[in-house]
């Protein structure tokens, strides 16, 4: 199959000429979902993929991300759990994206339960891409997802604010304020280990987080160590929450860059679980291909 | 006794003439230590208290707060749990506050245990004059403090940041951007209830953070609902965590100005713990009493 596929997040455009397997052709800008007015899209994709179009005027063209959200360009609103490829492929939008281009526009997924909802959007792709029918996949990042996938679609999942805690910690607070650079990464592994390391090992993240604090002031922690410390807490803290709301069987599937794949396959490897690290690109076109052959 | 008691926050400068349990005459400013340079903490001091020195020269002066920290005027260190007004008076510095005027500086408390090492810079003086001899005591807050005491000391403590997380989430993040005012105070009693409501009632913070993004996007929970929701989870996520780590018996002295007090002891209700709710003002002054009469 031979399409355009798209993801267009909060930050980042990109979008990819594939045939197959195969990416012909990649281009990329920094024209997100937050930093484009109303009216702005269509020349924003344009951009990158309008040539493509012009050689090509039949190409099938998907589109993921906040790109279908209420601030994106065409709200396609959620497809509830259970979601696989035929769910979210019903879900879709069917938009005009200008100058006679049509293309497809996924809907996010939403999960509810007793305790409230869950909700993604762009994420279900990498989910759908990952190619794990049955199983536990982990997509660490600003909004980390969990997702039990159960014959191949998304069953249920659990997002974690992992990232975005990690920056607010570093930028904007009093206990992130004395971290120095360069980071030394030895912090991470100190940060692990810190989780619920109180008393009775229930962890508590605002007394984990306050301690990082107390343990800098007292010189307990060099400065150095602090931001990766941190880091190593708050993916501690995230990883145990999510084998307790998950109790996976021996393995976890996660989809990250290797760095941060690392990370992750490190805090798991302290709760006696292993990591498969798969790469995210495969994974996310697969999963756009996946929604196109669904309809 | 006769004495002058000053609390030296990190935005705020207060100073009070004492006379037993009367107070006689009190000032405040703006002079926190964060805001101050090295060489201004004199002459602040000056404009509150100078006058009441210049009419009582003798008048003993006692000082808490981060006046004490590294960052302060006079660095007092720490004293180690456990630790009454004894512990605390002996760890004390005799400063020359300027003009022949001579002070006492406390020093803060740590507790340390095998997990991390927790400490408190001001609280110690509220925890001793809150007269509880043996019982736990929440002084929420920026960092909520919880303390066990046992024979008029501070026995073991443990730090939520709590105030500061919520501040945070309000203004720098992506979870309360959505957030409207006027607030309404009724998403509090929605934020406690959402603590780990999920499947196993294990709450994981960043997770149930999230679910609040979720619910605010998905049209669940009204954005003016919000601040005060985050609010609610984040209390509840501090009392949950709290109760886990000390296991009261029947109550808990909440030690805060009576709104906040309210929504301690709503939280507490929900775990069928009763509050006790004092005055900041008193614990203040009698905790500076107790220590100036332990020297």
């Amino acid at each position: 199959m031979r399409f355009v596929g798209v993801d267009w997040g909060t930050t980042r455009l990109r979008a990819f000429l594939v045939d197959g397997a195969e990416v012909v052709a990649r281009g990329a800008s920094d024209d997100g979902i937050g930093r484009l007015q109303p009216g702005g899209h269509g020349a924003a994709f344009g951009r990158l993929a309008g040539a493509w179009l012009a050689a090509e005027p039949g190409l099938p063209v998907v589109l993921a991300g906040m790109v279908g959200s209420r601030e994106g360009w065409f709200p396609a609103g959620y497809a509830a759990c259970p979601a696989g490829a035929r769910e979210i492929a019903a879900g879709a939008l069917a938009v005009d994206l200008g100058a006679g281009r049509q293309g497809l526009v996924l809907p996010g997924v939403a999960y509810e339960e007793r305790g409230g909802i869950d909700v993604m959007r762009g994420e279900e792709t990498l989910l759908l891409g990952s190619d794990i029918a049955d199983g536990l996949v982990c997509l660490p990042g600003t909004h980390s997802k969990w997702a039990e996938m159960r014959g191949g679609r998304i069953h249920r999942f659990a997002t974690f604010m992992t990232g975005e805690m990690h920056a607010l910690l570093r930028e904007h607070s009093m206990i992130g304020r004395p971290a120095t650079e360069p980071a030394d990464p030895a912090g991470f592994e100190q940060g692990l280990a810190a989780v619920g390391a109180g008393r009775d090992g229930a962890a508590s993240l605002l007394h984990d987080l306050f301690r990082a604090r107390a343990a800098t002031v007292s010189g307990q922690l060099a400065p150095a160590a602090l931001g990766p410390y941190l880091s190593g807490l708050l993916t501690g803290d995230e990883v145990a929450g999510a084998l307790r709301l998950f109790r996976p069987p021996q393995g976890v599937s996660v989809v990250a860059e290797p760095a941060r794949a690392a990370l992750y396959a490190h805090a798991l490897a302290r709760h006696g679980v292993r990591a498969e690290i798969m790469d995210p690109e495969p994974a996310l076109l697969g999963g756009l291909r996946r929604v196109l052959a669904a309809r």
